[in-house]
């Protein structure tokens, strides 16, 4: 009997995205891997799924290594569904998704494909992590975040994550001086649309913006990241701002 | 000099929904009210936003009232965004994001575009609710839920909310009995893909899926729904397990 964890990797950059494949070749040494990954780039995407449309997999193999592989039309939220509930004949052990090319600490979480496909597996029950590198580029150097995804990774299999939460892990661009739990820093974007006239003489816009972190604490992710630390935060589901309910229990309604 | 508040209205469900109209009727009392919604249905969109492609806004008169609207190609998030740093010249007083046709209770707040609207809203610091209706049918009733959603707003104009934090209001279909303060229940979807074969021979899926209350509590959204109460949870999109973070502290990470 197979006693490897099964080990289910996705992404949004797409499949093909220098970042998924060096996940891939690190996971292969945990256990049996299967990638169900968007067919194509799916950043910003947040927690779409698709409901109005159809979805397709194609099965894929790219000769670089022992994993099973299907790329998927859907989002990456879709991409964890599908595979949990269609194609994998049990459930995945670990849910792991990325690395992603560019931050997705501080408010970002809530636009990233990326964790948007962790926190589908978590709602799934699945231990899930979402992993990122600070540099958007396509040939950024996945080296230096191997050996510390390793140790993460190593660290989620042997104690396991509660239900309800998921990690989200980023990493600073460059030298890496160590790992450093965090909380989400209290940030958002200033948006700077970049306004344009079609050669048809129709307007658009182009979504632009500068990041503005808001928080003064040194316990953020943030603040780990400028300093040179990867930072963990464990991200929940429920949404609820538990210590607002008292408060609102006291307005008074219409009945 | 007009003191009446200055209130931005958007959807998901798309600018001509009847959720969206009733919605705009009720508030034209409360404000001078500014439209901003997709121009077509957004469901499922999470808080998805558009990266890679083009925007567009188009000035709409539908003749229904003293409001201003724009149509907007993107996600709801969006519209948001557009509509407070390009359309407005100053910040709303109010966000309100609906109604939307069906539920965003439980677990559907994540995947939802009528809420990640009003999640953006509060990232730009704009007090902001989400009204959603449990019955997805174009034709949906809405006048039962007219003087509760004027009660909620009625109260949030006078009370405020803090910062960080938005109400997803949910109406159950039929009579309602009144508001209760609710936490969001833990629940999740039961995915069933539906497999077919199109003209070509090609197979593909579509998304269907049963919603599974995992939660005993009756303090959740969906306990009061069932009982025919409206459910407001206070939301956060602070998503940091702080509760956790103690607990990871004591892992040992590679350094």
């Amino acid at each position: 009997m197979n006693d490897r964890p099964l080990i289910l990797i996705t992404n949004d950059d797409g499949i093909t995205a220098p970042g998924i494949r060096n996940l891939i070749e690190i996971m292969n040494e945990f256990g049996d891997v299967f990638v169900v990954a968007p067919d194509s780039p799916q950043s910003g995407m947040g927690h779409a799924i698709t409901l109005d449309s159809t979805l397709h997999i194609e099965t894929l193999n790219l000769d670089d290594g022992p994993q099973i592989e299907y790329s998927c039309s859907g989002t990456p939220a879709d991409c964890v569904k599908l595979a949990v509930n269609e194609i994998l004949n049990r459930k995945p052990d670990l849910c792991v998704s990325g690395i992603n090319h560019g931050s997705n600490s501080a408010i970002n979480v809530l636009y990233s494909g990326t964790m948007s496909a962790a926190i589908e597996a978590g709602i799934e029950g699945i231990p899930s992590i979402g992993f990122s590198l600070l540099d958007h580029s396509w040939n950024a150097d996945f080296e230096g975040v191997k050996k510390h995804i390793h140790s993460i990774v190593k660290n989620v299999l042997e104690n396991g994550i509660p239900k309800g939460i998921v990690l989200n892990v980023n990493f600073p661009k460059g030298k890496i001086k160590g790992v450093k739990i965090c909380r989400q820093a209290k940030s958002n974007w200033i948006e700077e649309f970049d306004k344009r006239v079609s050669p048809q003489g129709k307007e658009y816009y182009w979504l632009t913006g500068k990041f503005e972190n808001q928080d003064s604490g040194d316990d953020t992710d943030i603040v780990a990241l400028e300093k040179g630390y990867a930072s963990i935060v464990p991200v929940q589901f429920d949404l609820t701002a538990h210590h607002y309910i008292q408060k609102l229990n006291t307005w008074e309604f219409e009945n």
